[in-house]
């Protein structure tokens, strides 16, 4: 019974990337497209990087026939599993795995980025004009860039770079957890300017997301979106508001919690490996769980007040210290992360973090060594580095100024 | 050169108590009345509930001469070791055993209350007429007595059963790590009427403690102090301040925040306990370090609406998710407490939790399931149950009405 205006299109989902964590993001996607046949369209598109993959002979889950090497995206597409980077997780039949970037966003209402952030420069020039002008987009991509005069999130830069509305997804995430369906949560923020289908376009003013930057004036962050012009969703289609992507994310093991906060939830993602490195140190040096749960609490505290300070009153305390992007990711990424583990490392065998990685990671990198640094050159340029104690103790342990042990009376000058 | 009021007297220091918190805090006490002679005498009473002890033969660190059970007040003030219930661990010689804990109070403007809490009544009584009528007090005593009808701090407990005021310290605070001076941290609370040395007898007006019990009524907490007549510090005294109790507790490995918010930190180290089992849940059901992260989330969500609701004004959020006595004591408790511990074995193994404390600790009760049959029951008789999801999970799984794998959906309820 369609009323008058009432919405007769559905929202075609894809996701861009299919690592660990995207085919992980993929499977609850397409689980509710499924489940919701009225708002979405039931396939979900998956970009694949395409490689050739050799399947494993003894499995009784691939055709005995299947020798050789094979692509990636057919096996994906023929055996429902993504046998490189999620193993032995079965994958929805609605997944399609697609080589073609170009092919996969087509007639998308809705990007889902989750790849390397070193690839949102590349993808988004290949995308260009090729998606849907009104799409949205969600970057599940961990993490902020920061340079010594600026920080960017990554949703802004994907943004900026597709002249699309994008928000963020961020939480105690560890994709194989949830792979296997063990219940977790995470936040999404999504608060694109005040536009729907029925609003003109928005002016500039209506944009208020800002970063302070060294010379001191405000910068329209958001504003990288209204340079483009940001086209209105078709009446035709649901509103893309926090129901729908609630809706489209929230499953019974993968609970959504959804904010407005981008910036709180983007920085939540980045600053808590810098904490995550300074509870290493500590756990490495035997001081035990007072002293990790003190680091904990510190830091938490200083991602507060860098939010508050740089991101102004769009950023909330609350986006820290009560949602899943915030404390409880923080809580994980200090109880057994990479960054946690690497820094106990060093400290227990008095080697430095990068002397850990480079034996210890396979040629991985670590997030929290290298924001630390930017946060360090960032707060420099700023003349605030020493309104951040922890912060500033992470990176001169790190470049052998300070040692584990000046912790301590290094935070306490913050309380005295 | 004393000046015209300046403060002649100094505040002595007795800590009622010396079990393995009750010594590791009268160290930490002792070394700061030793480092502050003008504010405080050097020498600190600890009381000790007087027993036999036996030393080991063959430690260097003991009179090779003694021979058969001594008493463990001797033993203290003579090899300043607390052999029983802190051993291997050097006492400040300042720090005088006293077996009368009447005779330990005498003179003593700030007494420091560390000892189980069931022998708060008993030790009130002994001390009636026996203390300094202006002295102040700390309660270093975790939780709070929780009935169907109403819940009261035990620094409240302590407080009208003397007759004075009386604050409360707590914090992720495992006694052994600070004994060894590895770093952690406190909160100190402290917040007494409006009145000092130079001001008269507040009226009750200026108490504003309340808590809101069944009847809807507020009820005056703090009056139980104004009950009694609440006596001024006389002026030749430093004022029991802030930073006095800061001057007091806080060392280089034991950092110190005050607050104001007595009710906020007791409750945290209450509450807790009924998270630290929920944690212990679902890690005995095996849904790793996400799923932790999430029950430290809505447990310490909670919390703070716990506080607020039952606690009004006087409770402020931030105590929870910003100080030692809050998230950082929650976090130590799900990491590694007992609570957390036995309600993992108890999903293990496929029994209750009280099968577990029956044959893991040694006759000792685990405050965890008490707190949460008590806080459940004060819940019940406001009517407000079902405000409190993870709270009802945790008992409705400790008695048999729902299962670890029902917590994702009984907590989501929560946020729908």
């Amino acid at each position: 019974m369609a009323t008058l205006g009432a919405p007769t299109k559905k929202h075609k989902v894809t996701v861009v990337g299919s690592g660990n964590w995207g085919s992980t993001i993929a499977k609850i996607v397409a689980e509710n497209t499924k489940a919701y046949p009225e708002i979405f369209e039931e396939d979900v598109q998956m970009w694949v990087y395409e490689e050739e993959v050799t399947l494993p002979k003894d499995s009784k889950n691939f055709d005995a026939s299947a020798d050789g090497p094979q692509k990636l995206t057919t096996v994906i597409n023929k055996y429902h599993e993504n046998v490189k980077y999620l193993p032995n997780i079965a994958l929805p039949k609605n997944i399609i795995a697609n080589p073609s970037v170009v092919d996969a966003v087509k007639d998308s209402t809705i990007l889902v980025f989750n790849l390397p952030h070193q690839f949102i420069g590349r993808i988004s020039k290949q995308l260009e004009g090729h998606i849907l002008p009104f799409a949205r987009g969600i970057s599940c991509i961990k993490g902020v860039n920061v340079t010594s005069s600026e920080i960017s999130l990554f949703s802004e830069w994907i943004g900026e770079g597709l002249g699309i509305y994008c928000g963020a997804l961020s939480g105690a995430n560890i994709a194989n957890e949830i792979a296997l369906e063990k219940w977790s949560e995470t936040t999404i923020a999504y608060d694109p300017p005040a536009i729907d289908s029925r609003a003109p376009t928005p002016s500039s003013s209506q944009i208020n997301l800002t970063i302070t930057p060294a010379d001191g004036e405000h910068k329209d962050v958001r504003g990288r979106i209204s340079k483009t012009e940001l086209k209105a969703l078709p009446a035709d289609y649901p509103p893309l508001d926090h129901a729908l992507f609630k809706t489209l994310f929230h499953r019974p093991y993968f609970h959504v919690r959804m904010v407005d906060d981008v910036a709180g939830v983007s920085l939540g993602g980045a600053l808590k490996n810098i904490v995550a490195l300074a509870a290493g140190f500590v756990d490495g040096r035997g001081w035990g769980d007072n002293a990790k749960a003190a680091i904990m609490r510190v830091g938490l505290l200083e991602m507060v007040k860098f939010g508050k300070e740089f991101f102004g009153h769009s950023v909330r305390a609350g986006t820290f210290t009560e949602e899943s992007c915030g404390v409880a990711d923080l809580i994980t990424s200090c109880s057994g992360g990479r960054n946690f583990k690497c820094a106990k490392l060093a400290i227990e065998r008095g080697v430095s973090v990068d002397e850990v990685e480079k034996t210890e990671l396979n040629g991985q990198k670590l997030q929290g060594t290298s924001t630390a640094k930017e946060v360090n050159s960032f707060l420099e340029t700023r003349g605030a580095v020493d309104e951040y104690p922890l912060f500033k103790a992470v990176i001169d342990i790190l470049e052998g100024r300070n040692t584990v042990d000046d912790i301590p009376d290094l935070v306490a000058r913050a309380d005295a």
